[in-house]
C-alpha cells in the first residue's frame, strides 16, 4: 500500500456536500430508486402494493451534537432524523438498521443508556430494529441508522412536484431547534418547548402520512427552512414567495428574534424535522381537518410564484429560488439559508 | 444537559460485543425479521415470492483497515464484506446505502478515488446505490453500508439449520485475508494472492446463489473459521469435529505454516470472507459440480457430530462447540479462535 497524500481540507474543492453527490455519488446512482440522490428517501417498488422507502442518517459527536450530550439525546436524535424522512414522504416505519461507532469516551453505562433510548424510541415510532453493526472507534463515536418504510405503489410524497399556485405549508415552528442547542441562553421557562424540539424532537408523521394525496410535493426541514425549500424549488422545478412575517416561531423563538434580530439563526440554524410542502389552493380546507385531527400545527407560509427552467444556474445565496419576502414585498436577503454539513 | 461520566473502558463489562447484543440489542430486535439478530442478515417477506436480505458492515480507519490504506482498497473491502453477508444468505444482490464518515486525513483525491472504486465495486457485484449519508468526522473516517439483496421466500440460507450427520465445507482458502494484511513479510512472490484477497477480496456470490437447496446452513466466515463455526454450531443446536489437515490453505499460507507455525493467526486472524457451510452427505455430488460450474474452491473439513442442548453453556474457548481435530482425533485447542472486535 502507498501511503496517501494528507490534507486538512475536506472535499472543499468538489464544492462540499452537494458538489460531491453531485459530482460523484449520483453517477453511480442512476437508477429509479435513487431518485438521483435528490430526494429524502429512496423508494424500491416491491410488486404487492407498497413501496419501500429507505432513508438514511449518521449523527457524529462533536459535529451533531454536542460531545457532553446525554445519550437519551445521540438515541432520540438520530431515530427523530430518521423518522423525518419517512414523515415527509408519507411513509409508514418499517425498521431499521443501526450501526454503532463507540467512541472510547462511552463507557459501559453511557452505551446502555444510548441503546435503552433507542429501544424506547423504537417502540414509539413503530419501528422495528432488523439489523446492524457495532464497531470500535479510536476517538469520535457515531450512530447511522438505516430506516425503511412502506408507502401504497406509487404514492411516495415526492420533492419534484410543486406547481405554480401550489400554497407553500411548514409543519410546526422554525428555529427551536437550533434554539434548544444553545447552551448560553440561561434557563428561561420559555425555553423549555426548545429544549425538547433539540433533545427529543417529534417530527409530524402522522400528519404526514395523511399528506398523500393532498400535497404536491414535501420535504423534511432540517438544514434550514430556505434551503431546503430551495432543495424542493430545484427539484419541482420552480420558484416561491415567502412571506417573513407569516414563518411560524415559538414563544420563545419570537423573544429571541425580539431581542437579537438575528432571523437567519432561525432560519438556517438547523434542526427542524420539520415537514415543509406544496399543496393546491383547493386542498386548504382538507388540510386544515387534517391539522386538527393529528393536532398538529401547519401554516401557510407562501406559494409557489414561477416556474423556473432547470438549465437556470444552481442555486445560490445571491438568487434564491425560495424568495423570502418582507410584507411590502422587497425581497429579503439571509445571509446563512441553511446549515452547511461541511 | 449534564456532563457524562468518561471512562476509556468500552463496554467491557457487557461482555464485549456478543454480550452487549445479547443484552442490550436482541431484546429490541424481537421480530421474525431480526432473526434475534443472531444471522448474518435480516431477512424482510414482501408478499411478491421474494424476500428482502439486508445486511449491514461499517469500516473504521485504525481498526477495520490500516489508517494509511488506499482508498480503493477501502471501497473494495467495505462491498466485499457486506457481499460476503449475502452470498452466504444466497442472495441476490439488489441496492445499499452508504454511509461516508469524512476524515480531514482524506483529502479530495482520496475521496474521489474512494467513490470511484466503489462505483466500479458497485458494477462489478450488480449491486444499485439508492441512498446514504455523508457527514464530517473530527479525526477518523468510517465508511457505513447497509446492502439489500433478494432471495426466494423463504429460501434464504439460514444459520440455524445444519443437522447431525452433515457434511461441514468452506469455500476458498482460509488466512489469506490475515496474510494480506501482514506488512512485515517483504515482496514474496507467493504472497500475491493473499494481499489481493485482503485488498479485493472476492466472496463467492454466484456459489452462494446456487447453494439454496442444497445447504442446511450457512454463514460468512469473516471474524475467524473456527468462531464463526462456532456461531452457526451455536445457532443450529449442534456440535461439529472439524479436521486440522483438511483445512484449505494458500500456498502461501502452507508456505507460512511450515515456517512458523502460528496455527491461530490463520484460523484466528478473520477476513476471510469465505462460506462456511452444511450439507448432507448425499449433496456432495451436486455440490462438487456446483462447484466446477461457478470455479469455486470448496473444501469438506469436517461434518456435524452432535446435538446440543440450548441449555449448555455459552461457546468458550476451553469448550468449543467447532471442535479442532489432529489425525489422529485428539484435539487441538487454539488461543484465538477468531478476531474480537471489541
Amino acid at each position: 500500500m502507498t501511503k496517501k497524500p494528507i490534507s486538512p481540507s475536506v472535499s472543499k474543492n468538489l464544492g462540499g456536500e452537494f458538489g460531491l453527490i453531485r459530482e460523484l455519488l449520483a453517477p453511480l446512482a442512476q437508477n429509479p430508486t435513487a431518485l438521483g440522490l435528490r430526494d429524502d428517501a429512496a423508494v424500491l417498488s416491491p410488486p404487492a402494493g407498497f413501496d419501500l422507502v429507505i432513508s438514511t442518517d449518521a449523527l457524529v459527536s462533536g459535529v451533531h451534537f454536542p460531545s457532553q450530550a446525554e445519550a437519551r439525546l445521540v438515541a432520540n436524535r438520530v431515530l427523530a432524523c430518521n423518522i423525518s424522512d419517512l414523515a415527509a414522504k408519507g411513509a409508514t416505519p418499517a425498521g431499521c438498521t443501526l450501526t454503532l461507532g463507540l467512541s472510547p469516551d462511552w463507557d459501559d453505562t453511557y452505551i446502555r443508556e444510548l441503546i435503552s433510548a433507542f429501544g424506547r424510541g423504537l417502540t414509539a415510532w413503530g419501528l422495528e430494529l432488523w439489523g446492524g453493526d457495532t464497531v470500535r472507534v479510536p476517538t469520535t463515536g457515531f450512530v447511522s441508522l438505516t430506516v425503511h418504510g412502506f408507502v401504497a405503489s406509487g404514492k411516495m410524497l415526492p420533492r419534484a412536484g410543486a406547481q405554480v399556485g401550489d400554497a407553500v405549508y411548514v409543519t410546526g415552528v422554525i428555529g427551536d431547534g437550533w434554539l434548544g442547542l444553545q447552551q448560553n441562553m440561561g434557563e428561561q421557562e420559555n425555553l423549555a418547548d426548545a429544549r425538547k424540539a433539540y433533545s427529543d424532537p417529534q417530527p409530524p408523521l402522522a400528519f404526514g402520512q395523511k399528506l398523500i394525496g393532498l400535497a404536491t410535493s414535501a420535504l423534511d426541514i432540517s438544514d434550514g427552512l430556505l434551503a431546503d425549500l430551495d432543495h424542493l424549488c430545484e427539484s419541482s422545478g420552480v420558484g416561491m414567495d415567502i412571506h417573513a412575517a407569516d414563518i411560524p416561531y415559538s414563544t420563545a423563538g419570537q423573544g429571541y428574534l425580539s431581542a437579537n434580530g438575528a432571523l437567519e439563526n432561525l432560519l438556517g440554524g438547523g434542526d427542524d424535522l420539520q415537514i415543509g410542502f406544496t399543496a393546491p389552493p383547493e386542498n386548504g380546507d382538507a388540510l386544515r381537518a387534517l391539522a386538527q385531527a393529528t393536532q398538529t400545527q401547519v401554516t401557510q407560509i407562501g406559494q409557489v410564484s414561477r416556474a423556473v427552467s432547470s438549465t437556470d444556474k444552481p442555486t445560490d445565496s445571491s438568487s434564491p429560488l425560495a424568495v423570502l419576502r418582507a410584507p411590502n414585498g422587497a425581497e429579503i436577503a439571509v445571509a446563512t439559508r441553511g446549515y452547511r454539513h461541511f
